[in-house]
């Protein structure tokens, strides 16, 4: 019989097959492999896409020329637009208001196909200080109360460019799965006066068996309540709700868990797509940081989202993250 | 630049495009053409699956033999079980309990490559005749608390097999994707003492720009806040909680109306596949039926979900729903 296992922060159920699990081989995923190309994020295409908002590069070059590590671009195709006011109206029933925000895309490597975990540490360090250094950025616009920083690697995750890059959404309103969170998070911590996520970090670490990785300051493991399988979340040890409120020791130990956390996966999975999010506190608003942890969520696109998960946001997990973690710790 | 749209029913906020959207030459989806083979839904091939649970069959026929119209038996792989009980228990933090629950599978045709539009009209409303009787059945069992009646057409959404089925599972428990939507039709009910869906169906009626298909007891629509390019919802115009309280005509016109919207979207999108999710009260519990109304929702798959959605529940439309009307009232 499967086992039914419920989210402690928002609440969602899960059915984990704890009997006829699949294992690494049963998966039958859609293989990732770059193409390569025309592409306008390698080196000597800069002027294909709009002009660089920040970059590191090497002093001796222009803007908008090769010479960079880590570059960050306004999204050609913006979901939302800087310019103009929010507008909130009313037709009828219905509400809406304008699509202010912003949309910057951080290109993470000049190399096409080298994916976060192929990079030197100190590559994928310089790429985690641009993202906390854009959000900080971002976060002096007053008008911005969330933001959204994420990434989908290859075609099965929803990438539309091969090239490996980040996304960075600034948002007016902060999001229902954001709230969800806040809200588990602070009913938590008003009945416990307790971090959650730290309760569950502190229950990790002495269960052992879902983690994956750790060092001085962070743990990745895979949620006890997991909706997709092979799952993982990346959070820091010690309390903190904000993304950007880490310290260089801390920036240069996240890159590390991150970097060797993708690379057990896709020792497990070859050619596999996937996503990250950053789960972060909103910005210019309360003080939610006091009772939110934030942390970095990792979907490996093993399966597909059919219609029971999207009619009920109840989700079947066919390997366990027991199970997961222990194939992803052999590795 | 976009327009923003928030949810009147549960909250969520989508992007939709406005300035640049996609028409239906835009979108480059995976097509779906049935390949054939062995199937364990077709003729003679029924000792292939359980034993069936009920059946529409010429009377001169044995169970599990062939004869039959409509066939229902239980999930071969079920995401639950039907026997135990619950016992809901703690491991520290976390909750969990057994996967208590049943899963059949509607086997909607003999035919192997008849999709719903494909049949006749009575074929259809036998269909839809089986879907009730199968939930009123289960419904009588008080462990259950929702029945998640959902179809998986085509691979891009989630079909393992082929042969068009539909599955209905019954939870132990309302699940949260349902429950969002009960507090926040009960919200409003409490505030106008009006049902929301009563009043999102005299609007749309009204200013007519999203509507598809319309007959004597339902409505077929493209809501105000689509996440998806063309997404439907389907609803009865009349009051009503619970999807298995419709009377013989009202099936007869709900058949309709469903290959009416299909046949529809197949004709603006060839070999396209989708998903549908029926929206209906929780079973075994209040008075839902008074504030809910049961419906359904359609969903193409003609876009990946990424990073973004999964990380916020906000969603990018790129086809404005009252555009996708348009092309869909054209056919």
């Amino acid at each position: 019989m499967g086992e039914l296992r419920r989210d402690p922060v928002v609440g969602r159920w899960v059915i984990v097959d704890t009997d006829n699990p699949n294992t690494p081989a049963d998966f039958n995923y859609e293989q990732y492999i770059p193409k390569g190309g025309l592409c306008p994020f390698c080196y000597g295409n800069e002027f294909m896409t709009p002009p660089e908002i920040n970059c590191f590069r090497d002093p001796n070059t222009q803007a908008n020329t090769p010479g960079w590590s880590v570059r960050v671009v306004a999204n050609k195709f913006p979901a939302l637009q800087i310019e103009g006011s929010l507008e909130r109206r009313g037709i009828g029933i219905y509400d809406m208001s304008n699509g202010v925000g912003a949309h910057e895309v951080l290109i993470e490597t000049p190399y096409h196909a080298k994916d976060l975990p192929d990079l030197l540490p100190e590559e994928a360090e310089n790429y985690i200080k641009m993202c906390t250094i854009r959000c900080n950025d971002l976060a002096k616009d007053k008008r911005f109360k969330y933001l959204m920083l994420f990434r989908n690697y290859g075609s099965a995750a929803g990438a539309t460019l091969e090239h490996p890059h980040t996304q960075i959404v600034a948002l007016p309103m902060v999001p229902k799965n954001a709230l969800e969170e806040l809200h588990g998070a602070k009913e938590y911590f008003d009945y416990r006066e307790r971090c959650i996520f730290c309760d569950i970090i502190r229950q990790e670490l002495q269960e052992k068996e879902r983690i994956v990785l750790e060092n001085k300051y962070f743990l990745s493991f895979c949620p006890f309540v997991s909706r997709f399988p092979f799952e993982m979340m990346i959070i820091p040890k010690k309390h903190n709700g904000n993304f950007c409120a880490m310290n260089p020791e801390e920036i240069k130990a996240l890159a590390e868990i991150m970097q060797g956390t993708l690379r057990k996966l896709k020792k497990v999975f070859e050619n596999l797509s996937y996503n990250y999010i950053i789960h972060s506190s909103p910005i210019n608003g309360d003080t939610e940081e006091e009772y939110y942890h934030w942390h970095i969520e990792l979907m490996p696109k093993l399966t597909q989202v059919a219609g029971f998960e999207w009619g009920t946001g109840f989700y079947l997990d066919s390997t366990s993250p027991e199970l997961a973690a222990q194939y992803l710790k052999a590795v």
